[in-house]
């Protein structure tokens, strides 16, 4: 029986399955719940319960707010055991969380930071800010269980470096879990902006959607694929990048050249770089792309004809991702997504004319709501993922179990 | 302990696992190395086995060709337990072909139909042949356990129906599992040709890629996507359609007509059907694909110019699919894949210069080397995973423990 129980633990039936069980299940479960989920037998499943009652993973279920009583036998995830830390690094501003480990946020604080400044003074105002929110909330370092950073730019997931990034000048290749590992002892785990605010969406807003799009329209523009309920990142991490697809445009001679280095991107007319340039160009007072949306959203005729131009540009790099990728809800979030009027009727518009009817018939083009959150909350959720692996849950109970 | 065998079956310990060690190890296993790869005790290692080769599932590992002997206490799963057949249907032709259960092809037939003509007519088609390939083989529909067919159109995965496909007249919803329950008692499973082309290429060739895109340039044009090890067919099974994002095209007034509908399409500059169409059009005596390539090869100068901007026209295409989906491999295959000098080197100029660096520098841009077979290859392929499931194992291992 001992040696069973183990190749279990080993093959899947450990305590890690067990506690995953708990996770999306906010009412608990009762012992009884367990035995006929997994199938285990009562003697393995007290065995298990006890051991992560013990490392302080489950909980008690807490009194119920309507009922006013305690389920009796009811137990939940311990959200409380440790908390996760998170910061969504922006082109000219970050956000910081503190999370509990259901990856809800305790404490937010958002800062204003240029990026290119480099990864040193980013991270040190980042670092401050973990520092005051865990003050905050009356946690210490070691409290801490992981930390999340996204960044506008294509990010080696396994190494957490941010590799070869347009716009972040002096960050390519540097070791960004390493510049946490003086202060926390867990890990730390770095992805691409629109992919964390992808997986957000998903788990959060359209957890039965396994196929979903995020659009990020912000200074620059980019997409996070969530394919099979997966943040789809490709062979280097590069993938989504909607904003460097070549587009013609009809009344234009010569192409604008893009940050990238290339001419005629989707991001060189519809990000907010090129809008806050063509706008400047032609004499307007506009130094930052929430200059160019109040513009856009004030009538400016100018503003407005560029913004329209912006949607149809947008919508026919949508239009052929819709062609290639097929998913079920497209959520567009970034600073220009406030721009309903002109910018979602453009790209309904040519995403419906020009992409497969069968790709289009249940295809929801949203705004985000979780925006401007959707960063941290997906890093939240990515983090909380990495708790429940099997390897750590079953170290944590080990530990526990010597220890009690 | 039975109780806790129980649940190890339920949760995944089960003989399906055991047998699946088995799938990609082509010497065989020792009952040793399983339970060394398992964890799990030799009691319940012999029991399992036992009840693998008492279903025919698992036999001893065949005699060596090299060293002459049997290796002693060796199983290999059983290929010969049954047969898969699967049919490769193209606009104008079709392949089928009888598979022992690892997928590799024992007879194979093809012959020439037209999918326009409806799905009655060309299923009659298959259903002989799959009768003759079964005859030459000796086998009977009885050793059948697994049926695939693929077609050049969008399908809806789950209930085997092609859905508004854009060239194959007449199949819109048709029942295609269904037209074979008369004569068969086992899964059916139909998919896009692309699809099953990718999923061959990824795990014959490149099963260390786990995101791989297959172009085909055929009469169409059409991608399948392995995205993380597993096809991609998004949200209505229409993913990967390529062949109608809109082009520009500097030196065209008026952008053709393409079979979907719309002007401009990839595939009504680049497909062998416009191909076909521009070459009639302007005097040359073509009606195949086959014709137009011929030409092509021959050097023929307006047919090497038009394959010139096919090219390009495809390089766009596919530069902006490696930006979105960012593949570590490209395998294109199709009949004008067989126009190498001018078509690769078109699409890899183009690649290079319009993707990101980040996304080319590993990328690799290969024919199929499969191709024609590589659809019968990867239909057996998701076949052959299909027989794997847990659920599916235990049923056999249960009927032949209770008949032993």
């Amino acid at each position: 029986m001992g040696t069973t129980s183990l190749a279990a633990a080993r093959m899947g039936v450990g305590s890690g399955e067990i506690l995953g069980l708990f996770r999306d299940v906010a009412e608990g479960l009762t012992k009884a719940e367990v035995v006929s989920r997994t199938g285990l037998s009562r003697t393995t499943v007290n065995q298990r319960l006890d051991g992560l009652l013990t490392a302080g993973l489950l909980i008690p279920s807490p009194v119920d707010a309507r009922t006013g009583g305690r389920p009796a036998g009811r137990f939940v995830v311990n959200r409380g055991r440790g908390v996760l830390l998170v910061a969504d690094i922006g082109a000219t501003g970050l956000r910081t969380a503190l999370c509990d480990l259901a990856g809800e946020v305790l404490v937010e604080r958002e800062t204003r930071a240029d990026v290119t400044e480099g990864p040193q003074a980013v991270l040190s105002v980042v670092d401050g800010l973990f520092a005051e929110i865990l003050g905050v909330a009356g946690h210490a370092p070691a409290d801490v269980l992981g930390i999340g950073l996204d960044v506008p730019g294509p990010v080696d997931f396994a190494s957490g470096r941010v590799v070869s990034p347009p716009i972040m000048t002096g960050w390519d290749r540097y070791d960004i879990p390493g510049w946490f590992a003086a202060g926390y002892d867990c890990p730390v785990l770095v992805d691409k902006d629109v992919n964390a605010m992808a997986y957000g969406e998903h788990r959060l807003r359209y957890p039965d959607v396994p196929h979903l799009l995020m659009v990020k329209i912000g200074t620059g523009v980019g997409t996070g694929l969530v394919a099979g309920g997966r943040v789809h990142r490709g062979a280097d991490g590069a993938a989504g990048d909607v904003g460097h697809i070549q587009v013609h445009v009809d009344d234009v001679d010569e192409p604008p050249v893009c940050r990238c280095g290339n001419a005629g991107c989707v991001e060189a007319y519809a990000g907010g770089w090129a809008l806050v340039r063509d706008l400047r160009a032609a004499g307007r007072a506009v130094t930052t792309v929430d200059d160019a949306v109040g513009l856009i959203r004030g009538g400016d005729p100018l503003a407005v004809r560029l913004a329209r131009r912006a949607a149809r540009i947008l919508g026919g790099a949508i239009a052929d991702t819709v062609n290639l990728f097929n998913p079920r809800v497209i959520a567009v979030g970034g600073q220009l997504a406030h721009i309903d009027e002109q910018l979602f009727a453009g790209i309904r518009e040519i995403v419906y004319r020009r992409s497969l009817p069968l790709a289009t018939r249940n295809l929801q083009i949203v705004r985000s709501d979780l925006d401007p959150h959707a960063g941290v909350l997906g890093l939240a959720q990515l983090l909380a993922d990495g708790l429940y692996t099997p390897e750590r849950v079953q170290e944590l109970v080990d530990h526990a179990v010597d220890h009690a």
